[in-house]
C-alpha cells in the first residue's frame, strides 16, 4: 500500500503530525506499537497530573482551615486514585483516536521496520511512503549501578500503577519526574528521600527557584541528598538499600521502594533506523534542519528522538513544522521559548534563558524579580505560601527568560513564552492589558 | 505647595499613576478620601476573590470524592472567612502604600476640591500642580424603584462584611458583581434568586457561554428571572418583597436579604470637576484623547471616571498612558483587548469582540470552538465539569475575540488578549509553544 506520509510512533509528535497531514488531505499511515498517545498520554504528562490533582485535593482539604473551612477527617483511596487516572487516560486516548480517524488517518498497531527511505514494513505488510516522519520517542534510562539487576525498582510506569502505599520511598534522580513523584508520595504521607547527582534538583530550571522549592519540601519532610552519587543497590529484609557517596563521605538510605528517575533517552533502535544513512550530530542523534528534515529530504524526525528537549509540547510544534514542510508551507522550528514546567505544589515553570544558561552563553542580562505576594490574587488564594517571579531582560530590554515559583505557574508561563518568542521588550509587553486580579499580573508588576 | 503631578483618587488608576510618576522622578501628590486601593482593593476585586476562594475551598472539600479523596464533615465559619478577607485587604493596602512612599509620593487623606486646572484644595491646604490626573472612580447605582427607600438592602459593600448567613437572598442585577455574589452565597447554601432585566446574565460577555454558566447554576439551585423588571420593593415579616414584571406577567420574590447590583456609574460630583471647563462626550462623560488627556492639556482622566469599561485593569493601563504622556513618552491607550472576567466557579472570561459585538459592528467573523475536554489537563482537574473555548477570527484570520468557560479562564484569557492586541493571525498564534499539559493549550487546539 502507498501513502503520502508514513509516521512511526503515535505519541504527541506522531498524532499531531497525522492529524495535521490528514486534515490537509494527505493519505497518512500511523504505526504505533503500544498505545496511541505515547508515553506522554499513557504513562507521563497526563497520568501524573491526574494523580497530582488528587494529591492537591487531599492537601487542599487537609489545609482548608487556612480559608476558614473546617474539615473533620480526610483520607484518600489510592486504588481509586489510580483507577481515576486510568479512566482519564482511556478517555483521552479515545479522543486522540477519534481525531485521527475523523481525519482519515490509517492506524496500524505493530512494530514498524524501516526498509529504505520510502518503504516501511509492519508485520507481514509492506508500505510505500512518499515521506516519513520518525517519532519513536524516548525510554527510561537505567544507569549501570552495581546491584541494579538484583533489586526491584519502579520506573515512572510502576509508580503510576502502584495501589499500595509504601511507608518509605527513595527516589534516585531529582529531575522533573523524580520531583513530581516526590511531591505526590509526600502529600500522601510516604517518607521520601531524593538523591540527586547534581548540586541542585530540577536540572535546567532556575537554580534559585529550585532551591526555594526544595526548601519548601524539606519543611514538608522530604529528605534531599544533593551532589550525591549512588554507588550500589542491594536488597535486605528492611527494604532496598541505596549506597551513596558525596563530599561528606559515604552512607546508605534504606526504603521500602525505590524509584529510578535518572533520565530518559531517545529510542533509536528496533525500527530499522540503521537502514537509512542519516547524518548525525556530534552528540550522536539524527541531524535535522529547522524544518525537522534529515539529510534525506523526505525523512523527518520529531519529538524526543531529536534529543533536543524531550518535552511533549516541543514534539507537537516540531510535528507541525514537519507537516508544513511536507505541504510546502513556510515554517521553521524555534527553540527560543520552550517552557518547562514541574507540577509540584506549588508549581515551578520557566521559559527561555535561565541566569545559568545566559551566563554560559555570555549574554548580558538584567534580572527583575518580585515575590508573588505582589499579585493580589496570589495573596487571596495562597494563604501562607510564598513564591517568586523572575524575568531576564537583555541589553535591548527584550524579555529573554522568565521563571515562576507559585500556582498556576504552568498556565501563566505561556505569557512569558509569547513575549520571548515575539521578541517583545519589557515596555511592549507592559502595554498588554492583564485582567485584574490575576496571578499572571505578576509579570507586569515585575517588569 | 507645588507638585509636578496631583492625582485625585487612590484606586488602581491613581496608585498606578502615582507610583509610575514617582519612579520617574516627578514630585507627586495623591489625594484619597477613603482608603488607598479604592473600591477594587477595599470592597471590590480583591475581597470578592478572597471570599470566593473560601467558597471554592469549601466546594472542593465537599466534592473531593470525585478525586478519590474522602472527607467526612465539612463546614465553614463565615465570620472567619470575612476576617481573612479583611486581613488580605489590609496586607495589600499596606503594600500599595509602601510602593508609593518608596517612590516619594506624598499621600494626603481627605476630599480634594479642584479650584482650577492647576490648583486643588484639600482641607485647609491648597496645592499647585503642573498636571492633574483625575481618577475618582465609580459608585453603586441604585435605581429609583418604588419603595427602595423603605427597605434595607445590601450593596456589594454590606454583602462583603455580612457575618451571618441569610436563608435566602434575592439579587437584583445579574451582571458580574451579582453573579459573583450569587456564586458565593449559593456555595454556602443560601437560596439565591437572580433578577435580571436583560435576556441573559452577564451583560457584555459571550451570550452562549453565559447561558451555559446560568444553566450550571440553575442545576445548583439558583433561580433566575431574566427579561424581568423589578417594579416595587417592600418589607414584610417574611423578609424583603421584590415585585417584578415580565412577559409572563407579574410576581414577587420574598427573601431574607436583598442585594442591589444593577450597575455602577462614574463619580463626577463632589470634587469640583465643574470648575474645569472640560469638553464632554455625547454620553456626558469627560472627553479624553488616546493619551487620556482632556480638552485641558495638563488635565488627564483615567479609570472609571472615563466611563469606558469600569475595570481596574483598564484603569491601570490608562494611568500608565497618562503618565507616559506627561513624561513626553510616546504611548497611546488601546481598548482592543480589554479582558473581562467573572470569578464564578467555573470562571468565565472573554476578550475582544463577542459574536454579538462583531455582528453589531458589521465585522465579518468566523467562530472556532471546542469543548474544554480537548485539554488533557482540564480533564485531569475538572471531573464531571464541562466548558467551552470559543475564538473569533476575522477575514484575514486574525484573532479578534476569545471566550472561555472553565477554570482558570481568568489566567489564560490574557494569552488571547495578547494575540488580539498584537494582531496575530491564527497561524502566527499557533507558532507559540504552549506547555503541555495545560488548560491554556485549548486555544491552540481550537485554532
Amino acid at each position: 500500500m502507498k501513502y503520502q506520509l508514513i509516521i512511526i510512533g503515535g505519541g504527541p509528535a506522531g498524532y499531531t503530525a497525522a492529524e495535521a497531514a490528514g486534515k490537509a488531505g494527505l493519505s497518512v499511515l500511523l504505526i504505533e506499537k503500544n498505545n496511541l498517545g505515547g508515553v506522554c498520554l499513557n504513562e507521563g504528562c497526563i497520568p501524573t497530573k491526574t494523580l497530582l490533582y488528587s494529591a492537591k485535593t487531599y492537601d487542599g482539604a487537609r489545609h482548608a482551615s487556612k480559608y476558614a473551612v473546617n474539615v473533620s477527617e480526610v483520607s484518600f483511596d489510592l486504588a481509586k486514585i489510580i483507577a481515576r487516572k486510568s479512566k482519564v487516560v482511556r478517555k483521552l486516548v479515545l479522543g486522540v483516536k477519534s481525531k485521527l480517524t475523523s481525519n482519515n488517518v490509517t492506524i496500524v498497531a505493530g512494530e514498524a521496520q524501516i526498509i529504505d527511505k520510502n518503504t516501511v514494513r509492519c508485520g507481514e505488510e509492506t508500505y510505500e511512503g512518499d515521506n516519513l516522519i520518525l517519532c519513536t520517542g524516548s525510554e527510561t534510562f537505567i544507569p549501570p549501578i552495581p546491584g541494579v539487576d538484583s533489586v526491584d525498582y519502579w520506573t515512572h510506569r510502576e509508580a503510576l500503577d502502584n495501589k499500595e502505599l509504601p511507608a518509605s520511598l527513595v527516589i534516585v534522580g531529582g529531575g522533573v519526574i523524580g520531583m513530581e513523584f516526590a511531591s505526590f508520595f509526600n502529600s500522601l504521607g510516604v517518607q521520601v528521600t531524593v538523591i540527586e547527582m547534581m548540586d541542585e534538583i530540577l536540572g535546567g530550571m532556575d537554580k534559585e527557584l529550585s532551591a526555594l522549592l526544595r526548601a519548601d519540601y524539606m519543611k514538608r519532610g522530604i529528605k534531599f541528598l544533593l551532589s550525591t552519587k549512588v554507588v550500589a543497590l542491594s536488597r535486605t529484609e528492611e527494604g532496598t538499600v541505596v549506597s551513596y557517596e558525596n563530599a561528606e563521605g559515604s552512607g546508605t538510605v534504606v526504603a521500602e521502594k525505590l524509584l529510578m528517575s535518572v533520565g530518559r533517552r531517545p529510542v533509536t533502535k528496533g525500527f530499522g533506523l540503521e537502514n537509512l544513512t542519516l547524518e548525525k550530530t556530534e552528540r550522536g542523534v539524527v541531524k535535522v534542519n529547522e524544518r525537522m528534515q534529515t539529510s534525506l529530504s523526505n525523512v523527518y524526525v520529531c519529538g524526543d528522538l531529536t534529543g533536543f528537549s524531550l518535552l511533549a509540547h516541543t514534539a507537537v510544534r516540531e510535528a507541525e513544522v514537519a507537516v508544513h514542510s511536507i505541504l510546502g508551507k513556510e515554517d521553521t522550528m524555534s527553540y527560543r521559548a520552550i517552557p518547562g514546567v514541574v507540577y509540584t505544589n506549588p508549581e515551578i515553570a520557566g521559559v527561555g534563558e535561565t541566569e545559568e544558561s545566559a551566563s554560559a552563553k555570555g549574554i548580558q542580562y538584567k534580572v527583575v524579580k518580585l515575590p508573588m505576594a505582589y499579585s493580589g490574587r496570589f495573596v487571596a488564594e495562597n494563604e501562607g505560601v510564598n513564591g517568586v517571579c523572575k524575568v531576564l531582560l537583555n541589553e535591548q530590554e527584550q524579555v529573554i527568560g522568565a521563571h515562576v515559583l507559585g500556582n498556576p505557574a504552568s498556565e501563566i508561563i505561556t505569557l512569558a513564552g509569547t513575549a520571548i518568542e515575539l521578541g517583545l521588550t519589557a515596555a511592549q509587553w507592559k502595554k498588554i492589558v492583564f485582567p485584574h486580579p490575576t496571578v499572571g499580573e505578576i509579570f507586569r508588576e515585575t517588569l
